[in-house]
């Protein structure tokens, strides 16, 4: 439809996850119109990050080192390992500043319609990691949905016989929303995981 | 948050337009997993658009050269000029194929809010281009919100003395929508506007 170099950017914007025709087009319109010195910020960015950010070679968190920052840091807790599914998800476990062990990057969750299965996930580096004694206790912190779950139930069947101590966060409702709004299974679950007020139980 | 290279990339994505925080994580994680060709070729496109396209000198439509393929079209008819504010518009309506004419590229609609006066939009440009006898039809096809209204009414009293027919683009119902959806306004427009289906009148 547009001409040439215009064109070309829509379809690359268009492969982007989350950005359908109509954003691309949006987009490339901004682009073209935007600050030429802004736009080419966005380019070398798009081409620094493929060329300095690896992933992490304990955790597979991403890094611009072999190791990452968490990993590199002495004082986080070696004992505890806190299994997630991406680095987005360290991101958001860092940012609540409750956590002080480790983490371990799955690289996804197992999900056989797209043909993601546990050998495709860093499961296989998760175990060499607790063959270190220093271990105590693994999270899995894999998303609270079907395919999340379908991990955390590999997971706990794999690591269920080697004396470590298996956790996976808790379900329930989420704070500062309404009961009224909460889907029939948080509401369960929220029921089952409830906690005694009183000092007896 | 994350390390140097990953959060440049979400700083400068996240200042597209569309594109919150979220998106801009999303869409910096997925260029990190992607093919490192594929991002490169993102951009590439990026730098060649800001280097290659410029705005057509007679219409202002995006265009790789001084004037843009429609006013380089011979047999586009000369003697109608359809005012849009976008170059997006023009592709809307290039669609349709229902439109010979030329086109006039206002870059925008009056908004005082914005910021933007008549004397921002390629308006003297038009009147210019008036100045030539071919022309004897101006569309005005700017956008049916209260921008675009305001752009039409300011271009009728600028146009309304020389002569040349002036016309607006229907407002009405959406074909294939219901009526019972249509916004008030919309409708009012539809009943003001309607066709004669017989041949009386």
């Amino acid at each position: 439809m547009y001409e040439g170099a215009v064109q070309d950017l829509i379809d690359e914007l268009g492969r982007l996850p989350g950005i359908g025709p109509k954003s691309a087009q949006r987009v490339a319109f901004h682009i073209l119109e935007a600050d030429t010195e802004d736009m080419k910020r966005l380019a070398e960015a798009i081409v620094t990050v493929k060329e300095r950010v690896k992933f992490c070679e304990v955790c597979f968190n991403v890094s611009e080192g072999t190791r990452c920052q968490i990993c590199l840091d002495e004082r986080r807790d070696p004992s505890v390992i806190c299994v997630v599914e991406e680095s987005k998800d360290v991101m958001a476990i860092e940012r609540t500043r409750s956590f002080r062990g480790r983490y371990h990057v799955l690289g996804g969750s197992i999900n056989p319609i797209a043909g993601v299965g546990p050998e495709q996930l860093h499961i296989r580096e998760l175990l060499s990691r607790l063959s270190d004694d220093a271990v105590e206790e693994v999270i899995i912190a894999t998303d609270p949905n079907l395919e999340g779950e379908a991990t955390a139930t590999y997971l706990v069947r794999m690591l269920g016989s080697i004396g470590i101590r298996l956790t996976r966060l808790a379900s329930g409702l989420p704070v500062g929303g309404d009961l009224e709004y909460a889907d029939d299974v948080t509401l369960g679950r929220a029921f089952e995981g409830r906690r005694s007020l009183t000092a007896d139980s």
